[in-house]
């Protein structure tokens, strides 16, 4: 390696171990962490925050970045480089005094959403949601965009996004969506209740580890805890750390674990070499989830996974009825418009993504003032999924990003469901009978595939390349749409609407 | 306070974040972290480590604490500039050469360690430990000392402390407890064979969780896991960490769990306001471990406690025998000389502490050799404990704490132990009746004891002066001596010695 790569290397290297650091005090936070701790950890992680922002943005490292641009030779060489000087760029452009202010406003706002949503008091979280958007603004500014101002803060999760881009997406599928919603509606509902009680504990987590261990999730390199609400992090490449929930609904752990291995075996799947270096890990937000929708719903709610591991199911919560895999199929595949969003199927899920994303632009564009949120929210949910929320707890008050001061960020998730299609059938088209391999539980080929073309890729590509890559073309909603209506058309018995 | 002070706390504050990391770093590694985490764990606690050590001998903070060394007022404010100067004259005359070098060096000595203790070969471990016993030697140098070499490396660890001390607090103790081990031994034997079983997780979980609360331990502010060598950490105030372990032997759950929340309980006694600044937490390992000592031996292994507890544990293991108290008492008193020093009772324990510090300090002052060192324990176990270790796994190989590259800590345990019967007699002048107390489980007056003249005064005093303050003289042996004679004549039915 070139001595000046390297160098850059080990500076990245410690910018690593603060990020290391922060997300262990994060995942302790949410699993184990003691109620009274709050503050202090609070404290603890404001101040390494603060001093990896700094050595970030110092003199040196920059000096380090540009001394190594010119001398990097090879692929890898190069996609370092280019990846630290984005992450410059990005947080010299904002000015410490605005990052301070908006980590001190979402800390306070968050409080305040906690609190309205519990209350259903919309008026008392408005102020804080327009300062926010006020900084979120600004901040855009400092950024730069040349065509629309959510563009600069949509590229911070997503690289190489934009509002024309993601306008282009849902358009796509906007129709299409609405009106299998509206087919599915008119067809006699599923029954799901069985999947409803007091399951065993226990049991959960035995049947959750057991599958994502199936699906080829690594437990020397990595565990499942729980937490409130279920995500994935990783502090390695050999360390990467699932959480799922048990309720009462027997899907939250089973989907969610899914989920959450779907991103775990993306982040255990980077080159061992290029362990804590900027190379390693998924490479955006919306790939990320394209990979946990993978393995939680075209393998994990497929009947093909349910043939072989139904009969293991039924052995492991003795309280379910004696169910016929069409029966199971079609109970974890059931579709009803619904006021909240984590808990969508995978039908609905993208309209409720729409909304949030149409909000945000007028929010940031100032076609939308933050008083007029919950009736415009509303409306849209109207429109696009035929329902009214009866308050802003079940409406605008319920997602936790805006309250964090993220705006820009939710297209991603329409971005995963979409991409998981796409990459889905190249992969079929590689591998022949993928649902022959599911039901035969041989989950290494399609792993194999997946890593090969996706997670060992780390996040050397920019997002737009790697689907390039793998996909032969940009992102298109086309292999989604037909998945979707294909699928449902089947668990809903609908006459095909092609 | 005054503004250079409170820049100096700000500093601090800094390093405490940086510490904080490490510890949940470590408490991870012993509780939860998958077993193929290790390289980048270390890998990311090494960068840490470096970043403090950095940050702590900067020019930057030697200068912010002279000024505030010209501006303390308050006996607080005094104080923790003490308390930082200290730190930072044993971390400056270190050269950063031999920090780094030990470092290395005591990482690859503990894996060696790990794998000569398994296969009994003293022989491949001792290179390793010739050479740390150098590196401590070149350590000694470099901080200094006036008298013996010893001095210079148990002070890091009990502040105040020196060769000479150490030698007095045995001399006080070594032949009365030789003594009193030779009249045990004459006795018929305890039988405590009903403790050994295959006791459930849960109900052992349960158990210790309630006892521990019970003595004061805040479960709001900390919790309990396992961890294969139980130890307490803490991350604030606020955040307190325990760990157990569950054995055939019942007592290593329970008296573990004690022995953890007596750190336990010191740790969260600090004031508030205290918290992430180096006025907190327990000042020195010696008064540490007299703590520790404190709940598991005199409140854990007392007859007024467990005429509180047996009812309870017998309910929660119905595994065991309809014992009566005194039964029970005499078991989980039982005294038997032994290879292991952590497995020893509470009467052997310091004759394993003295038997190392003679080895250290031969070591260091070159009146032993390495070369010689098992023929030399085991001729000191003959004449102290009556036994002779079969193997050197059994031996010398045993401990941890050299192969970290620890030498000086030993005789902190002894310290704790005769500490904690000083501490206590205390007590029991202030408190009257305390057998009372715990046999009805009102530990509150006794923890409110403790708090007070102990735990609520953090580091604020070195050792020494937090012993006059508390027991007014110095540490004294007698307490210890006549306590435990007075107690294992009883455990034993032997005639008064006095």
């Amino acid at each position: 390696m070139s001595p000046k790569v390297e160098a850059l290397q080990r500076r990245m290297a410690e910018v690593n171990a603060f990020e290391a650091a922060t997300a262990l005090m994060d995942w302790d936070h949410q699993t184990y962490m003691p109620p009274a701790a709050g503050a202090a950890r609070a404290a603890h992680v404001s101040i390494l925050s603060r001093l990896l922002h700094e050595m970030l943005v110092s003199d040196e490292t920059q000096r380090l970045a540009e001394e190594a641009a010119e001398e990097a030779a090879t692929d890898d060489e190069k996609a370092l480089v280019r990846i630290v000087l984005r992450r410059l760029e990005k947080s010299t452009k904002i000015p410490a005094s605005l990052v301070e202010e908006k980590s001190r406003v979402s800390s306070e706002a968050h409080e305040v959403w906690v609190q309205a949503r519990a209350n259903n008091d919309f008026a008392k979280f408005r102020p804080f949601l327009e300062t926010i958007v006020e900084l979120n603004r600004q901040e855009a500014e400092h950024l730069g965009y040349t065509d629309h101002i959510y563009d600069a803060l949509t590229d911070l999760y997503e690289e190489g996004a934009t509002k024309k881009g993601w306008d282009a997406m849902f358009d796509g599928i906007r129709q299409p969506m609405v009106d299998l919603v509206a087919r599915i509606k008119e067809a006699p509902a599923i029954d799901n209740r069985f999947l409803f009680g007091d399951w065993d504990i226990d049991a959960q987590r035995r049947f959750t580890e057991m599958i994502v261990e199936a699906i080829g999730f690594d437990m020397k390199r990595g565990r499942q805890d729980t937490a409130p609400h279920p995500f994935c992090t990783n502090f390695s490449v050999n360390d990467v750390r699932l959480t799922t929930r048990y309720q009462e609904f027997l899907g939250s752990a089973i989907f969610g674990s899914l989920h959450e291995a779907g991103h775990g075996v993306y982040e255990q799947g980077s080159p061992q070499e290029w362990d804590r270096t900027p190379l390693s890990g998924g490479v955006s937000l919306g790939v990320h989830e394209s990979q946990s929708r993978t393995w939680e719903n075209i393998v994990g709610r497929s009947k093909a996974f349910w043939s072989r591991y139904l009969p293991e199911l039924k052995r492991s919560f003795p309280g379910l009825p004696d169910l016929s895999l069409d029966d199971f199929y079609r109970a974890i595949n059931r579709v009803e418009p619904s006021f909240i969003r984590v808990e969508a199927d995978e039908v609905t899920y993208n309209l409720h993504i729409m909304v949030r994303f149409e909000i945000e632009c007028g929010m940031l564009d100032r076609s939308l003032e933050v008083k007029d949120l919950p009736e415009v929210w509303n409306e849209k949910y109207r429109q696009y999924l035929g329902i009214t929320p009866p308050t802003d707890s079940l409406g605008c008050l319920q997602d936790v990003h805006w309250s964090g001061g993220m705006i820009g960020y939710f297209p991603t998730y329409s971005m995963g469901n979409i991409l998981s299609y796409q990459i889905w059938e190249q992969l079929q088209a590689d591998l022949g009978d993928v649902d022959r391999l599911m039901a035969d539980g041989q989950f290494a080929p399609i792993l194999g595939w997946l890593q090969e073309k996706v997670y060992r890729q780390g996040s050397k590509y920019p997002p737009n390349e790697l689907i390039h890559r793998v996909c032969g073309g940009p992102l298109d909603p086309k292999p989604y749409l037909s998945g979707i209506t294909r699928k449902y058309e089947g668990v809903y018995g609908l006459a095909s609407a092609v």
